[in-house]
């Protein structure tokens, strides 16, 4: 029987216990909201986990890279979103992506990616799905749904155009219940606002997606929505928590590391997992709690008051009581196994290869299952 | 012919010119101080990149993960220091090693490992041999010289015993060259010492190992000292380049990214190399100078003035002018392929599987070669 005990440290595990249960969660409440989920593969990039949301056939998806496409379109996936503003030099592998039947669909917000989109389809004649990016609030790319830029687009797009997409970078920053509503319907009124825009000018507009894990879980109503993007959720993490969109209990995704040494003199407590294992994500210095590097639990999951990884090189992690805690840093011999709860999901599982699965909170959990994921571009 | 223009961006190039450049320049200063060198392969993880440090024959050198061991092993490496604490569990797979014939030390700072070590040698009858962890400068891990522990230490491991090493933590932080002078001579002095304690003590102290690539670069004087260990310095960085170990000019690790939008209103640049390609590493944030996510060049690898990139998301960067700078925002096309410097070419390299290596600086460098490199534990 292989448990968390077993495989040498460090590795990400997954608790499937906790997986199911957001997927669960986001999944009831857009069902409330009646519009559909496009799964952001993106924190994943797992075809294991995809299968927990689309339990009975490959559903809509939305990936970061075209390597992901390729490689969720080997496993049966044919709705496919490709939501980074595309690189002329990547329509070659679109085009060939399209041509296995998948319906993929790029996105852009210039008249210089709309031309190259239009003259490469022209002359290989295949139809590329463009969405026009839409800036709800200024966190990242995207045309205003005033800017006269839109319609532009639009218009040379031709047969091309598929439709808009907002993402609300600043849900990331909204601290309380009524900033994030905020947040979620800035994101709806501006990509709603963009496919009036479209409408008026006699442009079809059947496609109009949203979405951010924060906002995803805040909105009240989508009126006008056609797709809901999220992908973090999944996981979660601390900086998801320190949003208050879901708690540390949450936390699907974590490190399993070793204790290997002691600095007693500086409360430190040294593990085998650096920032190799957990990646040199810090969300949540700026938010009002810094974790560090995360949070500690057991190796069963049962968080370790006020224990924080606080420093990281690339293979030793820090452990030391959180600054200005009256908790003493507990006695964990050399050999103690230990569990670190990330601040990004995203950017932690992107440090491994493959997720080692676990369903119950027992002393030492059972791994049940690895799963794999896709790495690079 | 394959060229800087031809693979889809990102991804990630060594100019292989200021690699051998680097690897000369170090290996002189060495060769001068008469103390040979114990590559880290931490950095590159990569058979290749050794080879321009090993031409003739594997060579001596130090790893920072069991799975790097396992990787060059295979490639015909005998001689290899595994530089982290070792976590008992991890035993047995060490012990696999040294049955392949692979002469691999360990390292320690606790009786608990050491007996852990003096055990699993009994019990199998296998040498596993052990360097003690010497605290320099308060850092990391390692005892320092003058603790009782270092003796007790020493007479656990008996015949496992193999030396002492030290690492300069501190020489991350230091801002001049008498600083990087006195860290360097504080490194020596510190596990030059614990050796002598060691003599005093009747005990056998062969290996006497120090290194980071700042107090490599720095040492005047070595006496006493058997091994040298450094890893950055293959590549470099902007840390190193603002500890004034290098410049920018020799940074042989970047990551080349193409342009897909622009923010005119806000003088960004956006390019399809997020953080999943730089890393989320901003070791510069403290440093005089904080250099973003890194420094941006033409292609070529020319420096555009005072472009770096401010910000990044998974798969999106951000260029600006550098805050306070007087250069506007260059007219960069959407298509257009740049480079970014980055901050940690360890953190940098690990997310990426190949390096794309170039050795001249024409206007689109052609690709002679692609490296492969280990990830993973």
């Amino acid at each position: 029987m292989i448990t968390l005990d077993t495989p040498d440290t460090p590795f990400v595990v997954v608790d499937a216990t906790r997986l199911d249960r957001n997927i669960q969660r986001l999944q009831h409440h857009l069902d409330t909201l009646g519009v559909p989920l496009r799964l952001h593969v993106k924190t994943s990039k797992s075809i294991d986990v995809a299968r927990r949301v689309h339990a009975d056939e490959p559903g809509p998806i939305t990936v970061s890279t075209l390597g992901e496409a390729e490689y969720f379109a080997d496993a049966g996936y044919r709705d496919i979103l490709y939501a980074v503003g595309i690189d002329p030099h990547k329509l070659p592998r679109v085009a060939a992506l399209i041509a296995r039947g998948v319906d993929l669909t790029v996105l852009l917000d210039s008249s210089a990616q709309a031309e190259a989109v239009t003259g490469f389809s022209r002359e290989h004649g295949v139809r590329i799905p463009a969405l026009i990016e839409i800036d709800c609030d200024g966190h990242r790319g995207g045309v205003a749904p005033s800017d006269p830029a839109l319609v532009e687009i639009a218009q040379i797009l031709v047969d091309n155009l598929a439709g808009v997409l907002g993402h609300a970078g600043e849900s990331y920053f909204a601290y309380t219940p009524d900033a994030l509503r905020k947040a979620a319907e800035n994101e709806r009124d501006a990509t709603v606002g963009a496919a009036h825009v479209l409408g008026i000018a006699g442009l079809p507009c059947p496609v109009v997606s949203v979405g951010s894990t924060p906002t995803a879980h805040s909105a009240l109503d989508l009126a006008g929505v056609t797709e809901v993007r999220a992908g973090n959720y999944v996981f979660f993490d601390l900086v998801m928590a320190g949003l208050g969109i879901c708690t540390p209990d949450d936390l699907a995704l974590s490190v399993a590391v070793t204790v290997i040494g002691h600095q007693p003199a500086k409360n430190w407590i040294i593990t085998d997992g650096g920032w190799m294992a957990t990646s040199r994500d810090r969300g949540t210095q700026n938010q009002p709690v810094d974790q560090g590097y995360g949070l500690v639990t057991t190796l069963a999951g049962q968080p370790i008051p006020d224990l924080i990884m606080t420093g990281a090189s690339q293979e030793h992690g820090i452990l030391t009581p959180r600054p200005g805690t009256t908790h003493l840093t507990p006695d964990l011999p050399i050999g103690t196994r230990l569990r670190i709860l990330p601040n990004h999901a995203c950017a932690t599982a992107a440090q491994h290869h493959r997720y080692h699965v676990i369903n119950d909170a027992s002393t030492t959990p059972v791994i049940d299952a690895v799963w794999t994921r896709h790495n690079g571009w």
